[in-house]
């Protein structure tokens, strides 16, 4: 297909997609005349991983090509992919290794409780994995509020994460094209996160009205299946 | 408790703490003095309510105020307490009642399909919820970029979220202080909100380990239970 075919596909405009060519982000199409260039089916994917990284995670162009790369250089393995994805592999690769040392001792123990939690749950997680640090963070933020929550309080939920998680693997399935894999590793693990989030909102919200409303399915403004 | 006591207990300096009094967002202690008062326990809480409002959803100092009115008028009631803190509803009241048309084609078919899955699970919610409208995008977003994930592939992540929403309102069990309450919801609506996605990267690393790695447990760097 000719650029513009290209453009419209994937609602990238051209000049867009030209800098893309340029910076190396996209590869280039098959020439067909001195100054014209046929794309085909991969330029269409790899362009909608390009917006999807950018768009979901908001990263730079600088640091989308840098994951590209990294993926590229892994197409073998769809677990360093995914792993690249989920921000675990560093694009920038060795030099770095061993564990940061939290910096204060609430954060030390945030994270002691978070390796507590992975341990419980069984998980074979990377040093790495920035995720756990989050996790750290949220657990020295609940003890520092004087919560009743700790790493036990949080094992249910790491139960229900873990069954997330299942889902997530079995969406991998089934793609053959290793890019096409690779944007379904985005995909499903970043742009399903505010739909997660919104989810379980909207669940807290019907949740609530059986537990302490008043209200009740029926109430003004509420949406049940009988208004479709 | 004199104000640096209180300071102290909350890790909020006392200029920031007077700037609360005099906003009226921290109501007044009780005058031991011309110049002193005595604080108590409801300060920490309602401190410590003002500190993850504002750290947790990024509110300004207004906003927040707007939240604890809102739920100082609500006391009786958990469930529009809950709503508040999750944005369901608006803190002015009333006047901008109706739902918010759509502007754009695959906005309205997103809202649909978000229309849909919510019936289809049963949710009871309000037009307002602006987590219907986050879904909307999302599977706007999903159909955008050609992905065959649509609300129908959604249904099994909702009913994970239905579980984990119920793990939600059993955590605000068992608080007598309203004000407690009101803490509590937002600790568990919203703090918990980067636990979960963690959570779930923790656990998607681990699957995609198991499912398509080759290192598996005992790889260099991973953390298992026998490192502990």
């Amino acid at each position: 297909m000719r650029v513009s075919e290209l453009s419209r596909r994937t609602g990238v405009q051209v000049p867009l997609i030209k800098y893309y060519l340029r910076e190396g982000m996209l590869p280039p199409g098959r020439a067909t005349a001195s100054n014209q260039a046929d794309y085909g089916e991969e330029h269409v994917h790899r362009l909608r991983l390009i917006r999807t990284l950018i768009a979901t995670r908001g990263l730079s162009a600088g640091a989308t090509k840098a994951i590209l790369d990294a993926i590229a250089a892994e197409q073998e393995d769809l677990h360093q992919v995914f792993g690249i994805v989920l921000g675990v592999r560093p694009t920038v690769r060795e030099g770095d290794s061993g564990a940061e040392r939290p910096s204060t001792e609430p954060e030390a123990a945030g994270l002691a409780d978070a390796r507590r939690l992975i341990a419980e749950m069984g998980w074979d997680v990377s040093q790495g994995n920035p995720a756990a640090h989050t996790l750290a963070e949220v657990l020295a933020a609940l003890s520092g509020l004087g919560a009743d929550i700790d790493w036990h309080g949080l094992l249910p939920y790491a139960r229900l994460a873990d069954s997330i998680a299942d889902l997530d693997v079995q969406q991998m399935r089934g793609e053959r094209d290793l890019l096409a894999q690779a944007e379904r590793a985005v995909l499903v693990s970043v742009l399903l996160e505010p739909a997660l989030l919104a989810l379980r909102r909207l669940a807290q919200e019907d949740k609530s009205a059986r537990q302490f409303g008043g209200g009740g399915p029926g109430a003004p403004g509420s949406i049940t299946a009988a208004d479709r």
